[in-house]
């Protein structure tokens, strides 16, 4: 039975599974030295068409923290939207990396920051009893499934670095975005002034590990020892790296997204027409929110479907992976449709 | 061609890759609540014959920091051995996860802490001004291959609990130490007076990850949240589990780390009889240190073998894996035989 | 020309400078083990009626943030008002000494938490993924001029304590909380359940320091060592602890406080027959929160008055000190009313 | 009666008092935005001839602490002598602040570091397990009482900067070395290479703090901010710098100094004269490092003196303050007679 707790639910897929096995041939440098590390990162610096400096790191609460201690010192502040994974999901993973950078949170629809509700934070405070704002994070796609446009990217990196800002991405689920807008990932990247990515693996098949992408590589320096101080250098690299390789090939990071996305659209449709149930954002991506009854929600969770709700409200969430089969989207359908007509 | 640079050079073994793969079935709860999580950390208990609390992190560095960081605070010290890996290879991995507890290195011969050296630096300060001692961390088998029996043990433990100190063990190396010493894991950790064990899985044959084995469940409290906090709570967990599963089944565990031993013992004693060569410390696990010529060194080098040096002496360390094979050790000495004799 | 910006742009007292000038003889031990140093710390024992232990740093931010380390580790959270000094004024203070524990605010009327409040906040997650709460922190008097009330400080520590939380008090202004209600220090401290107070001198007239109070001594383990590492230890001693029995003696801190709530009280009133003008906060210490008109802070600020304000509003705050006179409070008032009618 | 344990043992001296009390007329503003401030910090500017950035700390462990932290990042190194008080006595504090640069120890007699010692440590390891060296930190005077001749100075800071490092100067004792030297401040620090120095006035004869002042401004940046985070930001700031001003006038803190070191050097030559004593270092500054006998040590005791002396050893350690007399050092004398003949 197939899930929709968390995309990440979701196992290897068979490309990256592929991929690892091959790597699996007799003795190989250790700590990145490899040559699948070596490939991985020439072929991430063709699909960003730039010449980033690449590093990878276990999982995204790292990846993120590691990258955004990067980008200010303690007595920075990182602003960030108020539902930003970086804020309410990694149980102050940033302001441990950093040693105590601040996250101050931004608001702005449908979970996405915007160019006026950043510069608000800006310009709040700029006396030295408050953290300097360095640094804005924008999650694409978003906690709540939407997805930046290149052009919004833009207008807020452009206000940032007008304000002597850095620009960071979480990319956890880099790729539904990608796939959702159909784009190039430079465009919603370095083209638009987004000055590090963390592109997330894990969620797109790998088994563990995200590309922690330098565009603007001054920002890197030193970023490996980072990275080896904060435990996130693997010694047998290869098999965190190669797996990319998988993945990269022939674009399946992009199908298996475009799956997801598909299913979580096909879900949303199938919504629209049942009673009682309200999308709570627009599905542009591989993530479903929607209002439901109590007794909905009770009754899925009888019928053994795992998925998070949201306390004190009738809100549920429903991720799709890139293994997510129409079938089961049919299925957790039909469950709420006899939910809704009982 | 097999290296001897380190054990970590070796792949996964065939057993650990099975149990990966036969883990990669459909939909599985994220973050360790799993059910491959679940059954490594019970048959964990069954072979520590204990109740101990399980804990996974991704690498070496990670385990040993957040062990260190759970067994003081940031104005107390480490009592560790002057060739240590947390003193010497990870980059301040210790001093940040815990935010600045120093180590305090002490002496003893072969790599090997004893009761005398620890006392000697607990009562070397007991002023404010001086990050009082509240660790000693072990590590087993040695940095220079070397492995403490149970009764040193013990009596290191005995030493550091009379004065308040917690016992950690660095078992990156592990495996190797009970292979050679034919004893019960539970005999030279939890029963000799051990705490906290971090378990190594990478040099056993796992693709990556470590165990944090709480014997002295009181100081496990909230360790979950540290591990999350840190960037070492892996979403796909099973992936990190499983292959534990693997390895545990049929003490294959033992079994690859008595093949790395013995490579050991034949590299060694292959060694002895090749003049010009000595031998630096006993050789009680899978590595080698001896003492070459620069000829012999660089003759190496040129033929393609990998092991490393040290600078500005003649030592070279050799490490053996679960994979390395009589044909290489005997491949290696052969060189040896021919440099020695040219 | 006296200012209201804040209480701490007042002198020393004239008891504390006499007491400052009277430790000045000779040669003392250092570090604290000098005859002031305990001598206070036995007064600060019996004004509060328990044994307590006494530590002394040099300022509010340090003292505040040493003490929630203390009870607290980085994976842990702080619950505090939304408006508290250690959320908004601290540059990331609290997190920085704590290596990451991230405050969680929560809300209530005229800046005071409630227990409900709190409540809410310890019951919002209960996941590895967020900080568990492990310490509440009120502020008395608090940041807008409100006091606690020993029944208000004691159900908010009831509830903390029945869920496992240490309760702090950030007491920059205690003194004047204690003018306010006429009850003794014990009584809105340990008797109601605190169990560290940061008991604030520099506001009181001293030249620099505050007081670290820990009334459950279990709390206080090793807690010099904690001063020591983070600069917060004096060598000499004597001249952050002196002042104290200066201040001390014939309650002179609580007469001054006294002043400072009084002319508060005269501001208040003044203002209450002033057009234009309405009290933001009930005034119950030292500040006053009040609503003016733009031409009217405009006109103060042409007049010489310093004060702040609050982008974006009409709000402003007047800040009165031990040595506040009469004088600069009419004078104020003068201007204001000028203002008003102009 | 007059000690030799510590130069803090001192008290406030009458030009640093009449200073302080000097400042305490009405309401100045806060956090440093007083005219004090400001004219201490263009006094040292003066003072050093270069238009450097100055901050003030509230001790040396900050002050310190702080600046090395501005000089690196967690992940590099800082090389200090082996006897360092940063390395020696400071409960972590350096690792603290930085969150985890780790202390690299080199030789050097007298307690000083030399070219080539440095070198040896920069050169030590070049790989990302060990932390980079980023800052070379010299103690001047050092903690043994010798100093630094400015071509030393220049010698060790060259040899820094070739490798990309920078230079911190940790002067707790910085005016004994100037008045040892007779050299103007600037050629023992920015002339000779120096680009941070923590100028300490506790010793000289202030109640509390030291002065961080960078000659390069480039690293100086929002260093502000760092120290309000830490805690070192002095709310009523004049009373920090306003005892500044009443030693720099007339050189007053150069004379002060020269007191103690004559007092020093006065030790030293009565000491020649007394068998059983032998001097362990060269005396260039205010410290006195002699061998004595057991019964000597035990006997200086009795009679009340207080000193330091080094666990298992004979050594003993005489500090000569700003206000030591000869009375003071002629009583010692005559009872280390009274002992040697004993």
């Amino acid at each position: 039975m197939q899930h929709f707790a968390s995309d990440n639910y979701a196992g290897i897929c068979p490309e990256a599974l592929q991929a690892l096995i091959e790597a699996n041939v007799g003795h190989a440098p250790a700590y990145g030295d490899d040559e699948w590390t070596s490939r991985v990162s020439d072929r991430l610096r063709e699909l960003f068409a730039t010449d980033c400096d690449v590093y990878f790191a276990f999982n995204g609460t790292a990846a993120n923290s590691l990258a955004l201690a990067a980008l200010c010192q303690s007595y920075h502040s990182v602003i960030c939207h108020e539902v930003a994974h970086v804020e309410t999901d990694e149980c102050g993973g940033p302001e441990f990396f950093s040693n105590g950078s601040k996250l101050l949170t931004a608001g702005g629809d449908n979970g996405k920051l915007t160019p006026e509700s950043v510069l608000e934070v800006i310009e709040r405070r700029n006396d030295i009893h408050y953290p300097k704002p360095k640094v804005v994070t924008l999650t694409q796609s978003t906690e709540v499934g939407t997805v930046y446009r290149p052009d919004e990217v833009a207008a807020i990196a452009d206000m940032a670095h007008r304000h002597g800002l850095n620009v960071h991405m979480d990319g956890a689920r880099f790729s539904n975005a990608v796939a959702s807008l159909g784009v190039a990932p430079a465009d919603i990247t370095w083209r638009a002034g987004v000055q590090v990515l963390c592109f997330g693996g894990t969620k797109m098949g790998l088994p563990v590990g995200e590309a922690i992408v330098f565009f603007d590589r001054d920002l890197s320096e030193d970023f490996a020892r980072r990275c080896k101080q904060a435990g996130q250098l693997a010694s047998k690299m290869r098999f965190l790296s190669a797996p990319w390789l998988g993945i990269l090939d022939n674009d399946t990071w992009v199908r298996h997204a475009r799956n997801a996305n598909a299913m979580a659209r096909r879900l949303a449709d199938g919504l629209a027409k049942i009673p009682g149930t309200a999308l709570m954002f627009p599905v542009e991506s591989n993530s479903v929110f929607v209002n439901l009854t109590p007794a909905m929600i009770e009754g899925l969770r009888q019928r053994g479907w795992r998925f998070y709700t949201f306390i004190g409200a009738g809100g549920a969430r429903f991720m799709c992976a890139w293994d997510t089969t129409e079938e089961s989207v049919d299925a957790l359908l039909a469950d709420l449709r006899a939910l809704a007509s009982s």
